[in-house]
């Protein structure tokens, strides 16, 4: 499952993105006065292969995982609040609940290794483990732990897909993934951690120096080989991370557009780009997070992101925020007036 | 119609939005982390004195008029195209046609000064005159002019707000706007024209020079003053933008907040500040045009917009396209659970 040759990535249809940057000039609008929807209007066009692209419906997957580096104090809300959170997603009552409906998203939560077990009829129980190990201690999962992790988001997202959904959000929920994040981050960047590490859900000062401390503690133990995504994600872990990346190769091979969230999804982002570098000809980073180490990652992705709204929530909450924005770039296309078939004269 | 004192702007509801900033902390989310969002829901809180406010649905109205001022060749679509777009609008074919139809507005055109006589069912014709006067030889509309464009456009907004929408967009529609917009900045900034104009719809570098050149002499020649709105609308222009002035002053009067487009409109918004300073508290810039003029603008109007995608159509368009933002901040408050509710453990 992890080899490149395991998933097929579409290339790109150029002539399509060409046809569509032609037809935008005889819109009843000036050539390029709709700047960065015009640049989405060719991508998404490009993506899905379709002068007219669609992204509605989007999908939205929530993967929820324990962390075990938690046990180091890391973070500011206690490890509970991952199950609890869980059930809050399971009531409707969380930020991504909202904004998804907002909309009109599918939305689906997986619980892909919460360290406690959790009940509710719409939760899609593909638990890999209870928890990743506290990596300054021990490896995170096993490689095959982290391979089946990829391997539940890659299936979700396709069931996903094959309900109908045309745009993907991967969210997570997982009491310590900001660490797990800067650790990936610092062994795929091979930045400084002080760099990338930032105050997550909110913590403070001194415990922002601790937490920098266990990662580099950590990562000069378990030394992840930052070319091989596997062997990152089994010894730092997490299983939410795993399951995005594995979502986000299943939405690329199907020409489904990947609206990536903040910090986190962008990390996974970064994993899913190790297991297949076309994977990122799919995706739109949708904001700008205060995570400091955020601006790294999207530097690596190279991609610029849609809004910058002082977000940090995660949840893959900013991604439908901005999600309006992509449906404005095709319904423009969809929808305007030529300058023929409205009568309007072109440029003097 | 012009004093201050005939339009009465109530007071920001400083309580209300504390109780806001208060109930938001109890929301499901680690503190401050929807960042921005959280700003606009205290802000909009403010503006309607309502906990809860409800934005939807908005209104949009756009206003089409003629500038004289096209006589010297400084637009890139020649004179008619005002009146062709209105029928495009008419029609249903336009940017903002298709962004309010997203965004479920209650859609409304005003012919305020077009040109040309129009005819359309669903057209509000309110002609003032037939476009203005050309700034560079002559006023662009007399004193009375201006006082009835603003009525025109408060009793227009007032009549959508009996209708029932709760946040309002104004668009506009008139070749040769940029200009007129740069002449009424250059007024009220005190900047040098140069600094402030750029290529509006799309024009070559040696038309834009021309086109400072003709609002610099035309400048020196009708002084207006700087602190009378009237006076400037009376010697520059436009009809459009005193429409859209006169419609943020029945927004703000009613407690409803305005959504600012880009340059044109957040020049109107700064007229309508020049006859009544607290309007400003209920306006939220939507977006960074492209236009250099708007970040003086902006500046001046002490804003921030929500989003930058290189936008320079006008009409509204960016508004309607930032509006879910402002969507998603009102059904945070309303729709998230607590963390009791939900039996989510607090901060560690």
């Amino acid at each position: 499952m992890t080899n490149d040759s395991n998933y097929t990535m579409p290339a790109l249809d150029k002539d399509t993105g060409h046809q569509v940057n032609e037809y935008m000039n005889t819109l009843t609008k000036p050539p390029g006065s709709l700047g960065r929807l015009e640049e989405l209007a060719r991508n998404l066009a490009e993506m899905t292969s379709n002068p007219f692209p669609i992204v509605t419906p989007p999908g939205v997957i929530v993967f929820a995982a324990d962390h075990g580096i938690t046990d180091e104090g890391v973070s500011a809300f206690p490890k509970e609040v991952t199950g609890q959170m869980v059930k809050n997603f399971l009531a409707g009552g969380a930020a991504i609940n909202v904004f998804s409906k907002q909309i009109s998203a599918q939305f689906e939560i997986v619980d892909i290794g919460v360290a406690a077990d959790i009940e509710g009829e719409a939760l899609i129980s593909k638990k890999v483990r209870y928890g990743t190990g506290n990596f300054s201690k021990e490896n995170a999962m096993t490689r095959e732990e982290a391979e089946k992790a990829i391997e539940v988001g890659f299936v979700e997202a396709e069931k996903l897909i094959q309900k109908g959904i045309k745009c993907l959000i991967l969210g997570e929920m997982g009491i310590g993934n900001t660490t797990t994040s800067s650790a990936i981050l610092a062994a795929i960047s091979g930045k400084e951690v002080h760099a990338l590490v930032g105050f997550g859900t909110g913590i403070p000062k001194d415990k922002i120096i601790h937490k920098q401390q266990v990662i580099e503690e950590a990562l000069k133990i378990r030394k992840p080989n930052p070319t091989d995504a596997i062997d990152i994600l089994s010894k730092v872990g997490g299983l939410e991370i795993a399951g995005m990346a594995g979502a986000m190769l299943a939405a690329a091979s199907n020409r489904i557009p990947i609206l990536v969230d903040g910090f986190i999804c962008t990390v996974a982002a970064l994993v899913a780009k190790l297991i297949n570098a076309d994977v990122a000809n799919y995706m739109i980073v949708s904001h700008r997070s205060v995570e400091p180490g955020h601006q790294t990652a999207i530097k690596l992705l190279e991609k610029e992101p849609l809004i910058d709204l002082g977000l940090r929530l995660g949840e893959g909450s900013g991604a439908a925020i901005a999600f309006p924005i992509l449906q404005s770039a095709t319904l423009m296309l969809k929808e305007m007036a030529t300058f023929t078939s409205a009568g309007v004269s072109d440029k003097a």
